[in-house]
């Protein structure tokens, strides 16, 4: 733990916040940064070069998520874009049903949304609690269906846990009851494998740059024939569902991210779940006092949150920042909120793990070696922290 | 006029629609794209870089309107959401007022979401006309405002025919009424000196890609303690404005090309008026029967709208496309539609020539080459196309 450790490359472990753009992905869209510049929905032959990278690109985002049709994909300019459209589009086709039934740790692109619309009074919001595996009390879904139900919107998998939601189940219940069903699958999509036409979801929010594509680029999938308000307003482009400028490098980029995630999945997914697996048994070991949080057998394969006992995890992400390593305490949608995490709390993870922890998600691009070095490096970090730590209850009295 | 023109490179006229990015923007923005992908947000070292780059654009665009500080920019996807964000926040917290006041010849981002404010019942618009030289007729817009009026949107300039409108009077005389007052500036920003600070304007929208920035991304500026009702909800970006994982290389090449347009801004707008003049007056002095689109005297440096007698547009645009020359017969986000253009016909162009609009855009990347083949190949075309002409009255009957 010297000065020269700070030499050493950068151990990544950030990729449920962010993924690094794929070369393969850059290099697609190069040419549509360069010379390829003309708009989409221009007549002339510049334009129409461009709309057709554009149709082919959402062939390959269609693809990955398997939809009927290519054209059940409307691009957009990222989940928390898609995951609004969603929603309002749902109050405005669904007449007088204002209900909405969402679970208690979405992101906040549902949960301050949903907020907002209870604020305003515009819907009454249900907020499915989870259990301390973090999955669905399915109880209390059932539960609270009705015909008053415009939405439901839960997530494929959770953020910050990686925890599986049986979405489809979910969707098939929904439907039972005549709402529409919309899944905010940002985190899995490219992680687990979607077949979006063999299940009754509505509506699927996917985003670019969690699969190794580009940011400012994601895609709401809108079940063939279904009606969709539109969030912005303007020209005719995506079939009047979604105005504004074709933004065509990035489409390109996310068309080959998700044609490469979509080859490589089995694949990646596999050693990335084996390489999570021992970086918790090495971790677990080292500190017996550590616990995993959230359901081990129902979880994406890349993350894995742990709960250090009576640590802020803010001093270990401190630590593990000096050594080159990058992991992070929860959303970075959320960073900079001295609150504990709505995940957590939800989950009631005790008070004296509460603060502690640390997510570390994983993606192809890491190795054997990045885990041996976290590993090592945690090691001597919780150590120091341990000397000095005092009970949660006592720092917090 | 024979196979081989086909190998000349293109001459691009269609800068209103989109602009090359400038080979500087794509450079800046590689590093983003490549190495530093990490999430603005993320509080590790890798985010914290991310995160003054963006800051750092901040500062460009900011200083490209002359805003008064860095935070009164609040990035966007594009021109569009920020058109949409300004009208529907100024809805939200204008308490009891409820009318918009806008022109008849505003771009459609702002013209179809007052459609559909209106159909919805949410506003009651007031759409202010123009006079044959698209200029605003002012005497309308003083009685459309009132005690009601929510906010005016207006844009700086039109894209259709590079109008300008005297924004800086309408916005004081929309505070007489206490009225907010929207500028949709997408046109104009880049390409005529824009200084918010000294004017009443209390949102403007901007976009990247008509200056030779990328595609996907927009600003709105939001004056100084004003408050903002968010369009998309979620993480806390944007100081809670704007919700979703910041667009890293977008942003920062958009804070490139808005430098560079604030440089060469005066130099590059001189020489591409004269070019523009140049081109206005050779093609009607070989084709006399056309006429120029909107107030000569009023009017972007880079925009002339031509319309010719009595032969559709797209059989000009067609010929020229062969000959590897793009322009365009009006707004990229209406381009399909069968109806003639909503601003012409505003303007009450007589119907001999609605059809036969051609919009010249240029941009700092045009030579006096470029300018010189169009007007050789346009001589050609209009002869051969007036040849097989019939008058627009009895091809319309």
């Amino acid at each position: 733990m010297t000065d020269m450790c700070k030499q050493k490359p950068w151990v990544y472990l950030d990729n449920n916040a962010t993924t690094r753009t794929d070369p393969r992905v850059v290099e697609a869209m190069l040419p549509f940064l360069r010379d390829e510049y003309a708009n989409p929905s221009s007549l002339h032959d510049l334009g129409v070069t461009a709309k057709g990278a554009v149709r082919a690109a959402r062939g390959q985002v269609s693809a990955l998520i398997g939809a009927e049709r290519d054209s059940d994909i409307v691009f957009t300019s990222g989940g928390s874009e898609s995951n609004n459209t969603a929603i309002l589009s749902a109050l405005e086709t669904q007449g007088e049903r204002s209900e909405i039934v969402t679970s208690a740790v979405e992101h906040p692109a549902v949960l301050a949304l949903c907020a907002q619309l209870e604020n305003t009074g515009r819907a009454k919001i249900h907020r499915i609690p989870v259990d301390g595996q973090g999955d669905l009390i399915l109880n209390a879904y059932r539960k609270a269906l009705s015909e008053r139900t415009a939405l439901v919107s839960v997530q494929w998998a959770n953020n910050e846990t990686g925890v599986l939601f049986p979405v489809e189940m979910l969707a098939s219940m929904a439907h039972a009851s005549e709402a529409l069903f919309h899944c905010d699958a940002v985190q899995a999509a490219g992680r687990v494998a979607i077949n979006v036409k063999e299940t009754e979801i509505d509506m699927l929010s996917i985003s670019a740059h969690k699969m190794h594509g580009p940011k400012g680029i994601g895609a709401l999938y809108v079940r063939n024939g279904m009606k969709l308000a539109p969030l912005i307003h303007g020209g005719h482009q995506e079939r009047g569902r979604r105005a504004g400028t074709e933004n065509t490098p990035a489409i390109v980029g996310f068309g080959v991210a998700a044609k490469l995630a979509a080859q490589e999945l089995q694949h990646d997914m596999n050693r990335i779940s084996l390489l999570r697996d021992y970086l918790e048994r090495e971790i677990l070991r080292l500190v017996p006092t550590a616990i995993r949080v959230g359901d081990r057998c129902n979880c994406l394969p890349n993350t894995l949150n742990i709960a250090f006992e009576n640590i802020e995890a803010d001093s270990i992400l401190l630590m593990l920042n000096r050594e080159s390593i990058a992991a992070s305490s929860g959303s970075a949608c959320t960073s900079g909120s001295l609150n504990p995490s709505h995940v957590l709390t939800a989950m009631k993870i005790p008070f004296s793990h509460l603060r502690g922890s640390v997510r570390f998600s994983l993606s192809r691009e890491n190795s054997d070696y990045d885990v041996d070095r976290v590993i090592e490096v945690l090691q001597h970090v919780v150590s120091d922290l341990q000397t000095d730590s005092v009970p949660m209850e006592a720092a917090y009295a």
